[in-house]
């Protein structure tokens, strides 16, 4: 650093260092980011974790506040602090690596630094002036990483999954106005990629809302069932210990109100201080809605493939040049991007996975990977969910002449025969068709199997794409 | 296949087969087992999911009797067959491999197939006689592979997934009886494998009970929220081709009925027919049961390590002898028995997670390996559970002195005084004791920092291990 | 048991206890039998396993023999047994679960107390007088589970590779048979699912051929070099305590010579007895076989998909009827169950990862489950090779009129026009193709862009489908 | 965007667009932005592969000019730009998020434009000015995205798999450096973390030299063996369309000079446009690394564990206080965020394949993902490496006396004895030291079975962490 930096001298275990005089963090910040040049992925990057961080620091300060342990002084001036950061100020000194070791203690650390520093300019004092207000001993009172890092987590996670509900719902609704748009197209339906019987274009694209609107429903479910059970006040594993018996529902009582969330306590302290569960649980729902939505893509892609060689029942409206040599080339590069979303997230899952089962006796040191990943996933699902709607889902079109030819000219609407003429009958009929490339309807015809009547009874599209009123 | 086996000649849409006679699956089996000759499982390796295609076979078959469209004589006779698999006969004549393409046809037509045979030689008939009850006409009626397979992997999983809540509550129980028993004995708690503060050992054993508990209580909460949503009625794609309208109702509560659950179905049934998103949730939660599992398993290969040389708080009975080499020595054979199979557990959430992916339109033709996947999940896990209860958990000990010695000797109780003589005296303390090799208490006393009184008040265990009524 | 049964009392660390006469094994096996009641699978699933254990078995004795430390007679007996089980006889005597506790102890001492058994009656004498011949004294002399157990799965694994190399190259070369068949088929070539420019048929086989060669140079390159290195001799951690200095070479040179296999001591056989990375890397190499094949698989999926609303350029012969309700249907049903083959050895890929990582210090406890699973995937692997061969890739037909009529009237010939025309006329002509519907070579001629000659000098099939001897 | 940004209008496939000024790259790289809004990683967080793009653009237009069809005007200014590109400049140029749709086509035409407008006012023309020298038509000429992607990652890989070198050899020097100095230190081996045999300290960080070494030699074995080959000359799908015979080797062969790499052409290019295999191996051979470095990272977690409580062998230095409760604490953060890279760098193998495995027909679209994750494992570990080295291995210290007082009371000792004792009288020794506390040493002595002669010569340590010369 330059010499000419103005510096203040701070103190930690290992001894003094000097910090550059503009940074609101301290040593033990200054120390992490040194030890931790790893990815280029720092805090900062999620907003709602240093927010939450905010809520917890303010929460606890109000309970210890409230035991008469923390002078309104103090407690007013974290309070500020916390504010600051709450509503987005700050955030630049939040630059220590995602990828750390310590089990979150320098993200905590971090937020206790900078929180006590904000607070004692606000006081009139100087940054690391900290006989005034100290980092560890006022800002974290009552606190260990362990318990306030897992809180902070869930709590971040709860705001980061309320800001995918807008993407999700419109996505689901932009597929639903496309269900019933295409309410009319008749097309084949296929099951192993071969012909199987007639569908419309509608009903497979309110399989696709119906699929996700599953998700969205049970993210909302099942998410606050697990995530708002917070272990604060369990401080260093769980014990307790430097509490008092009525610190904890004062803290979390205070979370509940700063946060606006139905916040609760967890019932065996001990237990969700090193448990990873919840996590594992919550990205395993994630991956769910990522295997479906990547099955979505496929599905886009598969259905506009062509122009002239594919399947090409729909179209996606062209988002940029496909191609550097083939000229008028378009491709689907919006579905392919999901698809590339959805194996991140997956592969995020695993690493969710690998840090929640390599966690040892009361805490698991792994876990600023799994807020990282989760954090990820949760950006990564919601960018994407906006991409899908209004790049690619909102502007398909349908090819119905086409779809209605495939059905015409398929053998698979030898299936609706079925009843009517028993299973080895219409297998031979379809055996002969495909043998023969001439159509099922001639063959029947042919062999004056059915009448006319009951034909076009049989095959009119309301027989075909839904159960019968009664089988004739 | 010898000479002299006596056959009967069978055919279907690829021509004429000999089917020897013993045999009650007919020729589409027999194509399945020379079509997929891939690995050792088969499907009479889960017995639920051959009671389940039975009873929804029974159920549909109830259904088309309902609407008037199987005869009295063919319904009772399919009935009957059925209720001999539910009873657990003829499961061996299910040698299809689990792992098989199709999308599942191999399995429904080996189920219809036996039960056809099984209800022609109870109605006096020959095998393969179908001319008086046909395996796609009759048994298969109003049905197609693509709803029934389904809903029998779900229903029986809900069967396996009850097959697994005595085994997790009795692990349950054991644990919550080694946390009452060693509730007094004080140990050190220890976060990233560095001692942290006191505990007891009882308390760390709850924690063990309350984190497996709280994945039972998910469990039991969500599977059935999820997986009794059947497509039954859907048919071939979910349009519910060749079924009347009423068909569908009246066989999810015929299958209500028969399989005394609380089977409903599935809202948007073409959705229900591709997608595999509740058996990645079901996955999902079984992974997250085993990364508990597994840490619990190296909790306690670390705490009973040594004996002489590692941390030695507890002890587990001997199960085997350790080495063929090293006379005496035991391992902890139990735990790492379930480290490996959470580790297959996980390994299957990756498979399941693949498949789902890799569906396609209107079906996944990847079902089958989940299916697969999944019950061999809940059966390792349910045999994992007893092995874990009966021949670990139940049997093991602790070294009360042992424990105890370790925490008089510990740095961490430093902790406890933070309090009261702030973080920067404790951490002087602390790095002293450590330096020195002294004791805490010694060095608090030698600077006289605190009274005798303050330091036994402070430092009793009761204060230590929960939070203090008040703060002195 | 049935208490008629007759027994022999044996004897371990833990106590006494009955042995039913009938078996070979012994006490230890007995107790890791009833320890390890978890999955289907048992040792005697793998007799490539037994085998290379008792090779191991016959070279350390052989060893000891020649130091002096076993006598003739004894030496003779336990080559003798181990010849047995080289031959494949006694495998059934190996019933323990392969999902073990305990690093292989189990699996060692079931050979040790086999070969024991079946040399003392050999030598006239009952199973159990274990004064004549030891299983640990005298069939493990020398040795460790420790070093003789990763020394066997090396083994193996060596001979289950050799196992694959026929199906491998019998695939290849029904591939190769493909690619001359199919190569004067012209057909469109696709990049992500939309038409691209032309190739033919045969040149998208052989593309396959040699996708595969390329993974079977590199298993049989990289196998050996990494899987050769064994750590016998390094007994329980490596630093080869009980052992002489001249025992390792012995031992190594001796099973190099029954193995016939280049085997070599690895150089640091402190790191070889906990390593487990030439697994990982194995394992890495299955799945990148696994990852090609079940590509290979989706796009002989997508280009047989049809009949009639598909890509339909090739045809799979039928191998079962494709339905239970649509009649005349055909599936992919080898494909499918090739990709499902695939996903689980992906999976298996992960069960080795998380084993591997697993380890602590001296040793790896998690072994059996990387071998079980290494196994499993080499014979997964080797089953469905052989079925894709036989079930599939031998009898594909191709539909040359339909290749050659998507070709035609497809927009990607425009690309070859590229050169001549220059990136955005050519572009303007593609889209005016695509928005029309007119076919590429209409929209040249009727703006005269190009000469009838140059126009079939450019779009000859050999000028399209690779590179031009010069361009014109 | 502000009105009175300066911009010059430019057309694609999809009409007109303004693009401002500043920028040099153009109409196609803005669609790419503004289609991709997904992740916080951008192309120019990887230097390589901006690098060698530059590279293989170079090249091409090198084999272009020499064919005689770029002039040598055109030549010497796209000469110019990409040596620009080569030498770090214009890199913020790249902005394009690293998931990202479209095979890779984004990637390619972003360094097609930004090579033609740096060379276009190279020329004295403005950016935008394609008519004197064209993105497409020049700097692409004889290309496609399909050639000319997987060929610059390939190289971009090796230049950062040579990047990896120095990390990766530093820290194999430190752990040998540490293996020298504490050759002399006996310690317990550990085995199932049950006491096992005597070792010393010096060689357990031999071996994780050796595992390391061994690492390294594959990677820059195999790495090269699958890397150097690449499909350049394919272009769109392999078959070579639109370029000459003799294109091919040249622009291969000025590839190889320009990049100073054996670069040599895929024998098949069809089959190396789409098939991603080397790319999963090289995944796995970083999975494999990262499977060892994590286990080495937990070895010095668990064999600095304590300081009172644990096992305590060995001494992490501090890099930062552990703990914002409890004080003096001091955790192992530079192993666990060591685990931390380790955990991402597997599940980016996930990612990468399930990439692989979802390429269709003659292209894999999902190749984006791949690139971006294998660059993403390479600088992690390579950031990861050093740190380990530098902030942990350097500086660990050994606590020597501790570790012979533990080898002194251990139970291990007795395997020593059992070549001379035998296992059964061993076991009994072990089982009575076990259960009365005694130690060893003093039950053999008191039972007379050996010599304090023999006990010496038998106990010593150079008899005890190697073979001995010959057995007593």
């Amino acid at each position: 650093m330059n010499a000419e930096i103005q510096t203040r001298t701070e103190k930690d275990l290992l001894g003094l260092r000097e910090v550059p005089n503009q940074f609101y963090f301290g040593i033990q910040t200054l120390r992490a980011i040194e030890n931790f040049n790893l990815s280029s992925n720092k805090i900062n990057q999620y907003p709602n974790l240093i927010k939450s961080l905010a809520m917890v620091k303010h929460a606890c300060a109000e309970a210890n506040h409230t035991l008469g342990k923390l002078s309104d002084l103090k407690f007013n001036a974290i309070k500020y602090s916390c504010d600051q950061l709450i509503q987005g100020f700050y955030h630049e000194q939040f630059p220590i690596d995602l990828i750390q070791g310590g089990a979150g203690t320098s993200t905590n650390m971090n937020a206790n630094e900078v929180i006590a520093n904000i607070a004692l300019e606000h006081l009139g004092h100087k940054k690391g002036e900290y006989n005034f207000l100290h980092p560890n001993n006022d800002v974290n009172m009552s606190q260990s990483t362990n318990d306030v890092y897992p809180t902070a987590i869930r709590l971040g996670l709860l705001f980061s999954l309320d800001d995918l509900n807008t993407p999700f719902e419109n996505l689901i609704a932009s597929l639903r106005r496309k269900g019933d748009e295409f309410a009319h197209i008749l097309k084949m339906g296929r099951t192993q990629l071969q012909d199987a019987v007639p569908m419309t274009l509608g009903q497979e694209f309110n399989a696709f809302a119906s699929t996700l609107e599953k998700d969205l429903i049970k993210i909302r479910e099942i998410a606050p069932q697990t995530l708002n059970y917070m272990n604060l006040g369990g401080t260093a594993i769980g014990t307790g210990i430097n509490t008092e018996q009525k610190y904890t529902q004062l803290a979390i009582d205070a979370l509940a109100t700063i946060s606006q969330k139905d916040i609760k306590s967890a019932p065996d302290l001990i237990e969700a201080t090193s448990d990873m569960g919840d996590f594992v649980l919550l990205s395993g729902l994630l991956k769910r809605t990522a295997t479906k939505l990547s099955k979505i893509a496929n599905d886009l892609r598969l259905l506009s493939s062509g122009p002239r060689t594919g399947i090409n029942e729909i179209n996606l409206e062209p988002r940029q040049p496909g191609s550097s040599i083939m000229p008028g080339k378009v491709n689907p590069v919006i579905p392919e991007a999901m698809n590339l979303v959805c194996f991140q997230i997956i592969a995020n899952d695993l690493a969710v996975t690998l840090s929640a089962e390599a966690g040892q006796l009361q805490l698991n040191a792994m876990e600023p990977l799994i807020a990282f990943k989760l954090f990820e996933s949760i950006e990564l699902l919601g960018n994407a969910l906006v991409m899908f709607q209004t790049k690619c889902i909102d502007t398909v079109t349908a090819n119905e002449q086409h779809c209605k030819a495939l059905v015409d000219n398929s053998i698979g609407i030898v299936t609706a025969l079925n009843p009517y003429l028993g299973y080895e009958t219409t297998t031979r009929i379809a055996k002969t068709a495909n043998e023969s490339g001439l159509s099922v309807l001639s063959l029947i015809k042919s062999e004056n199997l059915l009448s006319d009547d009951q034909l076009s009874e049989i095959l009119a599209v309301d027989n075909m794409v839904q159960p019968k009123a009664e089988m004739v």
